[in-house]
């Protein structure tokens, strides 16, 4: 049996629920992996940085050792893997693309669950992951922890993927269904805060900046084009005017908030946009649901993914898979 | 640049379009694995088996060795991979299943699209192949070459999947539909048939084995249960009255034949049977598209992969996106 050391950067929600998905794995890591999990470190914002290579809770680490940056922290907990799920500066994958960063170098493989550093750092973090010959991974940054990154690199390989279109968002879908409904914006903005699947500043949900993001990590790592959010074309769903909403319900062409990237030789085109989709077809979702839809040759119709209501527990899971790749790694 | 023997078992449309698309990544297959193709043998029905180690043309062998069976053709081209995709006998599995089990006794990957050998000996070829560090897979044999079996096996690693469901028979959907516009079921029979995407025994798809079938490769495979076509409860859609399908259909709940496997503890619930879907749901495909479905905790809403209009390209795409896994492993 293999002591495998990990350490949570963020303990929040979805590390919490990571957590407990190793907890309850715990059989099936020994058997199938030859795998036992200890956590030596945590740390967040409220609890700051604690580390025991012997091993700690990570929700009483009080016994442990106060660490005083990073460096201190990976050097005290010794983890073979870092969970990172911090709360970040979309605009820049500020502190998470550093921490990431000095977790790699350190010859730690790198799990998160943001999209930021995908965005800014993707080429970068990659490169320092390869030369310590340890992974980056962030199955959880996009689609909630549905297979979307490693759908391409590990069952697609070679199928020359030509564009990738979905709903990335599940708040715009929220906002646009309570307006179907007779509500306004701002009371979609509420129910979708009270289903607690609104970022922290729901605007960057409504005006598109979320989806954008993905998609800048969907081109960066799928379509291998450096996509960053300036080069979208971006439109929100904030100044749809609500009549139109009901409108294009009723008629049975209700709007989603649509992301879409392709490649045409070296020109890549990518838009984020209130799109009319026929009810019932693909990109009409509902609710939390996602979807990524891939355009090849080989699939002459397209390959599409749906996750229907995905939660805390699923976005874990993507994690989750990532840490099980870098068990196969090393 | 490592080269890499190939050898055709069956040289049908399906391989064919594996053979052009072999030849259209053979750049890519150079700069991103480091490999150069050679096919070194072919065989069929109407060519009879034919190789030659120093490499042939699979279309026109006639200057290679003519061989007298399975094991002297092996011997003779010496492959590192077979692509098997010959017809066979749907209740047996043969003569697929002793060519597979001969190939991999002979350290050759076996890269098959035939569901009869997963059904009636998955395990004991996994075990053949595992005992000579080869591989049998099998990717084409279901959804017709878009990810399923890798996708559980490689993206959803201890996902705890407990049902798989689908749309598994393009031919059913297109009887279906043949008879929601006002025609007979031997007319849909016909129009799929003209599509091409009908079994040589359209009664096959019709009566609901051919989903039978591939609901137990999937049960075998995926839940890991061992799961026999007779333990299937089968319902085909040649009993339903047209005038029912059509009132369905016009009430937004068409009929569609639906797959079903789940467990619970150890019980295993297998049913293939005409369902009424929701118009516009997963399950309410239209024409050659097919759907597959995944149940587990950490997606509640489940998983859904939808493979829009595949033709025989996908199927190829399955065996080469075999190939690649191949190349990996060894």
């Amino acid at each position: 049996m293999r002591r495998y050391a990990v350490a949570f950067l963020g303990f929040g929600n979805v590390a919490k629920a990571l957590a407990r998905l190793l907890e309850s794995r715990r059989s099936e890591l020994a058997v199938r992996y030859g795998v036992s999990c200890q956590a030596t470190g945590v740390a967040s914002r409220s609890l700051g940085w604690w580390a025991d290579a012997a091993g700690l809770t990570p929700t009483s680490p009080q016994s442990a050792t106060r660490c005083y940056d990073i460096g201190d922290w990976l050097l005290t907990a010794r983890p073979d893997v870092v969970f990172e799920s911090i709360a970040l500066d979309a605009h820049t994958g500020q502190p998470a693309l550093d921490y990431l960063a000095e977790t790699l170098r350190l010859g730690v493989h790198a799990v998160s669950a943001n999209k930021g550093p995908v965005v800014y750092g993707y080429q970068r973090l990659n490169a320092l992951a390869d030369s310590h010959a340890k992974l980056y991974r962030f199955e959880a940054a996009v689609m909630d922890g549905a297979p979307v990154f490693s759908l391409v690199r590990r069952c697609l390989p070679l199928a020359g993927i030509r564009g990738v279109s979905g709903v990335f968002t599940s708040t715009a879908t929220v906002v646009l269904e309570t307006v179907e409904r007779g509500g306004s914006i701002d009371d979609g903005i509420r129910e979708a805060q009270a289903l607690g699947i609104a970022e922290s500043d729901p605007t960057y949900d409504v005006d598109g900046w979320d989806a954008v993001v993905k998609l800048c990590a969907v081109s960066n790592v799928i379509l291998e084009r450096a996509l960053r959010p300036a080069d979208v074309q971006r439109t929100g769903i904030r100044d749809l005017d609500p009549t139109i909403i009901r409108a294009a319900h009723r008629d049975g062409h209700p709007y989603r908030l649509v992301g879409r990237v392709s490649v045409d030789h070296d020109a890549v085109d990518a838009r984020v946009q209130p799109e009319q989709v026929p009810a019932g077809s693909a990109l009409a979702v509902s609710g939390a649901t996602l979807v990524t839809h891939y355009d090849a040759a080989v699939f002459p119709g397209g390959l599409t993914m749906t996750s229907f209501a995905p939660d805390l527990t699923t976005t874990a899971y993507g994690m989750f898979a990532d840490f099980l790749e870098c068990i196969g790694a090393t």
